[in-house]
């Protein structure tokens, strides 16, 4: 028995190593290619100077999906296509406007997307402010005619800030239909921001609940929020007049865009890699989320440009309407459940384009765990990706995944640090993107879509 | 033995879980505070924008010096003195002038520190282009009455920026004498740039040797090598007119700026900690190294406002002329020498404010072993800083921890993606710094200095 162990283990090791060996040398040439051909950063600024913020519906979005079929077109896939998807088109209208009365100071604010509008003449009331939804009830038949304030600030002490976001993000989408249901006139949020001293309002999704008022939302700034609170301090009958002429359009026509590199060992198993290519109407969508669809796109002409076969079929999708929807995500996850196919993997993309630190993964606690111990090792010292840990899959993964239960999913993490800071905002412009950092992330993705392809027998 | 063993085990286990749960709830509460009340942003704004850079022997290094000390002396520190350096004195003179012969199209350049001038009619010579140095042999008499161009790539593919710009700083240092020797006129210098797309000549320092002549020596932008490669490659008999009016002024009095925080427990135990409060003389120094310097302070300050009680002795340390000389760290370690002082620990500040990633550790390898094993679980999933490996310590450090060969030293790392973008350069300001980014620094630091002071025995 000693002399078979012996034999088996050895026999493991050198396959071990030399499997290890082979990825050390792969991951290698996809950083070279990755930081010295990588086309990420040329394609981003295309996408955001060019054709700019890309709202579910505009023409923009649809501009974004047929530039970016073309850039697949010119690529090594195998097939390249659109997916209808029906989404509901929501316009922003004329510049917001909002100010303190009777001084008339301005406050910075933009409508949440889906927010109905005040009508030309905008409307003025008092102003009640409260930390958060629950406290609406305290206050009973007063919050009747106002605008409600709700003002929590960011834990700036959570270092892992997309779970600060998390924290308050449904008082964002939650709040019109509280508020309109004790008949308040109007919802103004506090954006979700991480900084104190950041005077853009923050964006981002709201919803109103059938058989309840719709009530025009709009967020202020972090800076706005704070000067708003002192002056209610001083004079709590302080009105605020607030206009914005948002409206819903219908639903519109668009499109998931779906490229397809064909298996060459097993063709019908797909891995889906991907990322959302709508965004909010205002800056340019940078990090949010040109970084994530150029760099998955990136990373496959990364592995192409390196002469790979893929065993499985790697399919790369860019999501329409995550931001305000998920129609495109719905869409792809029914169209797939019907054809019953074998989404073995996803790795999505949709946390900004700043250094690479890790994934968070999908995936049972042993798999995760094996995961650390032989892929983290070819990422760790090197590359300074680390970060290896059981956690959520992307918004769109996570829709389409309720009819992919097993599939195991990998969430791109960039570093956190930046990223709310301009997300939803003016601010996510393509300066905002460091070419150096960006590329860093398309070799990381690259690096774990290689080891996926290769590796998945191992990991199930 | 099995009872005796199990008591054992439970106990240890019972104390380490007590330890750990005191050890996370002190990171929480430092973490908190440096989010929200931490003034290393504020602060560095002053050392950038109110003094500006501040090479070693001008005006404004005093000035940093002075009101360094007075920082200092406004918190709780027990003793804050000057330590007196001698330092060599460098002046940049005017705006340094370049261009090509006979097109005059302009290329961007530094002087390199320590660098002679060329007078005030400058010089123009044709050009010798080498990859490196050692290729000058084969070129034997061509190099006389030549300017040498060493035009030699960053390595893009290396995430660790640091370790590519030790593979070319000897480049910059060795160059003016080993082209003097051959009868070259003056040399000129690729900058240290980590991006091509960089039009930003990055300065650092060079040396002469003695009985060679001292010849002018620059800088040129990635951008302008790449241009000036092309041009020779077009024309090889074309000039480049060079013009700098740099020059030494001999030897002036400035300090090391010092600060104790006594211990409690040993208080002839030294923690040193710290960063170079020089910069070099374009920019603002903010993340070379403003935030070092600023970041260290702003780690004590938050130990000190959360009430804590060093057992050792605390030393904060801004190092004087890191940039051209190591003269403030050869004389603290000196002096330290000189009094037998027992440094017991080391931590150094001086690669960027960016995202904290972790420390590299001066140390044996079982030491940094148990640091990983103890110490890494604290900061690696809450807190994003995860890299604990042996490794080299910073500058200063170094330079005196000759004289302590078996202090323990600690390096900070923040991500490396985009500090050699603009180290050494006018690109680094202010604003190139990141609140949350630094403050999060600020954290890890105090952290790792709590843990230090706390844990030292445990881990000699």
């Amino acid at each position: 028995m000693k002399t078979i162990l012996s034999s088996f283990v050895f026999t493991a090791l050198i396959g071990s190593a030399a499997v290890a060996q082979q990825d050390t040398s792969m991951l290698d040439r996809i950083y070279k290619t990755s930081f010295y051909d990588g086309q990420a950063y040329d394609n981003l600024r295309y996408l955001t100077k060019e054709i700019g913020h890309r709202i579910a519906g505009s023409k923009r979005a649809e501009e974004a999906v047929l530039w970016s079929k073309k850039l697949m077109e010119e690529m090594a896939f195998n097939t390249v296509y659109l997916q209808d998807v029906q989404v509901p088109y929501w316009d922003r209208g004329m510049k917001e406007e909002a100010y303190v009365l009777p001084s008339r100071e301005p406050l910075q604010v933009l409508a949440l997307g889906g927010s109905v509008g005040t009508g030309n003449s905008g409307l003025s009331a008092e102003v009640l402010e409260v930390e958060l939804l629950s406290d609406l009830k305290k206050h009973g038949d007063a919050v009747r005619g106002k605008i409600v304030f709700v003002n929590k600030p960011w834990d700036e002490s959570i270092v892992e800030t997309g779970a600060a976001y998390g924290l308050n993000s449904s008082q964002r989408s939650r709040g019109p239909a509280e508020v309109a249901k004790l008949g308040g006139v109007a919802y103004l949020f506090r954006s979700l921001s991480s900084s104190r001293i950041d005077d853009y309002p923050h964006t981002g999704g709201t919803r109103y609940v059938e058989g309840i008022d719709s009530i025009p939302a709009l967020a202020i700034s972090a800076v706005g929020a704070i000067r708003l609170s002192e002056i209610l301090k001083e004079n709590p009958k302080s009105k605020v007049f607030i206009r914005n002429t948002s409206q819903w359009n219908g639903v519109a026509n668009s499109h998931n865009v779906i490229a397809e590199w064909r298996g060459t060992e097993k063709p019908d198993e797909i891995i889906t890699i991907g990322g959302h290519i709508d965004s909010w109407d205002i800056g340019e969508g940078a990090h949010d989320n040109g970084t994530g669809t150029m760099g998955t796109l990136d990373a496959i002409r990364t592995l192409m440009k390196l002469g790979y076969k893929p065993k499985h079929t790697i399919r790369l999708v860019f999501y329409m309407n995550e931001e305000n929807g998920v129609n495109g995500s719905m869409k792809y996850g029914e169209t797939a459940k019907a054809k019953n196919e074998r989404i073995v993997a996803a790795i999505e993309s949709d946390a900004g384009g700043f250094a690479p630190r890790g994934f968070d993964i999908k995936a049972s606690a042993e798999q995760v765990q094996w995961i650390q111990k032989e892929w983290k090792p070819l990422f760790e010292e090197k590359f300074w990706v680390s970060r290896f840990l059981q956690g959520s899959p992307g918004v769109d993964s996570g829709v389409w995944g309720r009819h992919f239960p097993n599939t195991i999913m990998f969430n791109f993490r960039p570093d956190p640090h930046r990223y709310f800071d301009l997300h939803h905002t003016a601010k996510d412009v393509f300066e905002a993107v460091d070419k150096r950092e960006l590329q860093s992330g398309v070799a990381a993705i690259a690096s774990l879509l290689y080891l996926v392809d290769q590796q998945l027998d191992l990991l199930q």
